[in-house]
């Protein structure tokens, strides 16, 4: 923890630079960083980057934009003593990603507002910036722009514009009955990351001698990961669009559960999920099993997971299969979507069925990570 | 005040709603709101709009697009005693235009991030998207999408999307030596707006008898406006692009003194501005001459205005003068572009020269409006 409470603390800080001296700091910083897009190409091109009024970007014929933004404040989103400024920056990235990798979009360009507590070390403001460059860049996206404001607390606020083959994204209501209904990864990962947040040393110890892990503290940090640094499925997505492999897809940033329910709810169908097939973290299996909770109310509950959910037509089915080995990303066929009442349920072992209920509320009281 | 204050206090809270509660209520309200332009076309088209995983938007051939963001925040950028729901999401609207105005763009779309206290009334969030709205509308944007949370204070940061024709955005590097420098309306007016926010009765009643106004209140109320109020200039950026006008632009959010210099030094170029020729609101000056303050320290000291400075050939200039009658929008010639060193100086009415600062900065102590 010492490393990232540095950053957070020391050497001099952001009142000293100015605004303008700190816009020119960032846009020497960021200015360097080139996108390697892991993604099969990126078309459009920066015309105009920071500096100016506004950027100027420029769109390829056939190609419509993909627009998203999320916020992350500070005490609401994370906490400082959870992650370092580099996490902040890369994970605020990350969320935006992940919706345009839901929509089966190529990332193209991002604009951030800043809010920035006056007595911010520089060097956080410095490692925010690359945390958030590299993902971008990693990603094949450029920082088009953005604006920087005094604030009482940590806010980073990034849109993301991406691009998608027109008629090609990937929505919420295309999902048709008959479809397989799949799922990246292991949900539930960042909300045992979080109930695990400030747990003792005990219980680390204790979850290590039951995984057979030799160091408690490495299992504690690779909880602590889960939510703080989660991957956004950019590959997945485009893999499913440049395949025609998927009628509908979302992303499960509220939860497993309320996110299916979305899905069927905006393409009018019922999605039955089998708790048999659900993909559960062994690591997330031992640590319920420790605290004597079931399991499910992490996977399938309100969780931060940067996963997709997706409905794929079943002569699709193996392609889908495939894109996971070739991706080296998890993907697990977890339901089927079917007639009935729009919603979604979840069919336990023991036969009982239980309609799922949307997630994750951003405005029920904080939530401390 | 009275009916400002009311819509910040009175009526059920958004936490009853929850959060998707409220995005229901917010989607079905920001529905109905049709774009009017005042610009003479608008030709990207909403593909998909709020409530999938990212918005898709279609632009067509010959446009770039134009991006921009700003973030507003109650304690830094507004007061709720200052202005009231509705101003407060018209103005994020308009500091916004004012960019995409600056670059000579068509306003397109908008993405809306809102951090929300838990206790604040149902009733000034729809006041907030209704102020928003009108003004996107106005100027022929849409609402592509967006997201709340929670927040401990008001935040209200939009993304806006504009196009312009390839190769013609107004930048701030175009300025040549020959040009004259004009500005549009009255800068100063925000920065008079603020020194007089909290001014007792008697100053109103003095003023108010300088300027033979007969009534005090709707003089304070003049000049809060001039703040809370004011107007993007969209028409005048796109007459400039359609009419080949202007050189370089810049909107003077930072003052003009200040901005002058930003539009200098990226022309590489430098401006000399006539104290003569600048436009002084005839209340503005009267207010300095009653605190005895010299009142350039508004006109071009910072002023958080939404006017636009801009360079223009000589042979546009009278093309320039009849833009301001036929928009109804005042222009004014304030200077030239000359050889020298980049940056922008002040000539004074007694021969003194001044050499002009960057101007307001945002990470200077709150304001407090």
């Amino acid at each position: 923890m010492d490393r990232r409470a540095a950053a957070w603390t020391d050497g001099p800080r952001i009142a000293e630079l100015g605004e303008f001296g700190l816009i020119a700091r960032i846009r020497k910083r960021t200015a360097g960083a080139t996108p390697t897009p892991t993604v099969s190409r990126t078309v459009s091109s920066l015309r105009l980057g920071p500096g100016d009024d506004a950027a100027l970007l420029s769109v390829p014929r056939g190609w419509d934009l993909v627009l998203t933004c999320d916020i992350q404040l500070e005490g609401h989103h994370f906490l400082r003593r959870s992650m370092s400024p580099r996490e902040v920056g890369a994970r605020a990235a990350t969320v935006n990603l992940s919706d345009v990798a839901a929509m089966g979009g190529v990332p193209a360009a991002a604009l951030v507002s800043l809010g920035l507590p006056l007595d911010l070390p520089v060097r956080a403001v410095d490692e925010l910036c690359d945390g958030l460059m590299e993902v971008l860049a990693r990603h094949g996206a450029t920082l088009a722009g953005g604006n920087i404001t005094a604030a009482g607390s940590l806010i980073v606020d990034v849109t993301l514009i991406g691009q998608v083959e027109e008629g090609k994204a990937l929505r919420r209501s295309g999902a048709r009955i008959g479809d397989t209904v799949f799922v990246t990864g292991w949900p539930g990962r960042a909300a045992a990351a979080l109930a695990t947040l400030d747990a003792d040393e005990a219980l680390w110890a204790r979850l290590a001698a039951d995984l057979g892990v030799p160091e408690a503290a490495s299992l504690r940090e690779r909880f602590r990961l889960h939510h703080a640094a989660p991957e956004a499925r950019v590959a997945v997505g485009r893999f499913l669009v440049e395949n025609q492999a998927a009628s509908a897809a979302i992303d499960v940033s509220d939860g497993l559960g309320g996110d299916s329910r979305h899905l069927a709810e905006e393409s009018g169908v019922r999605i039955v999920l089998e708790e048999t097939f659900l993909p559960v973290d062994p690591d997330l299996a031992a640590l319920a099993a420790l605290l004597e909770v079931d399991p499910l109310r992490w996977v399938v509950g309100a969780s931060d997971d940067y996963e997709m959910l997706f409905a794929a037509p079943r002569d699709r089915a193996d392609l889908v299969l495939a894109m996971g080995t070739v991706l080296g990303a998890p993907v697990t066929p977890i339901g089927r979507v079917t007639e009935g009442a729009p919603g979604a349920m979840l069919q336990r072992r023991d036969g009982t069925r239980i309609e799922l209920e949307a997630g994750w509320d951003h405005l029920s009281p904080d939530r401390g990570a």
